[in-house]
């Protein structure tokens, strides 16, 4: 298994959002993320970065989003 | 190790970029990729979904750039 964990990066600071994550997918103005346990959970934010040896993922929130 | 396969969506199709992946960061108006074996490359894209059971990082080429 490869699942990872989801930090949102905001002020600077990284907050642990979901453990086990397997998919993150673009959902209306936001992300929906859904664990290996069939947790699910929508964000208003972006994938920003990954570190998929060290099993983390990072997002960032949307304040204001462009219409892509 | 829990690398991933990165693939360009573009045009309907999913184009292989790079094998065993371990770090995607923003750089400039575009990320860098960086697998396993340290080699490092540079796309107008961004990350658009995560299916990582599945080992697979899926990125959407940038053809205009809002400056976040």
């Amino acid at each position: 298994m490869c699942e990872a964990n989801a930090y949102l990066i905001e002020n600077g600071e990284q907050k642990l959002i979901m453990e086990a994550v397997d998919t993150i997918e673009p959902d209306g103005d936001g992300v929906m993320l859904l664990s290996i346990f069939g947790e699910q959970k929508f964000l208003k934010a972006h994938i920003h970065s990954l570190a998929l040896v060290e099993h983390n993922v990072f997002l960032k929130p949307d304040n204001r989003r462009s219409s892509s």
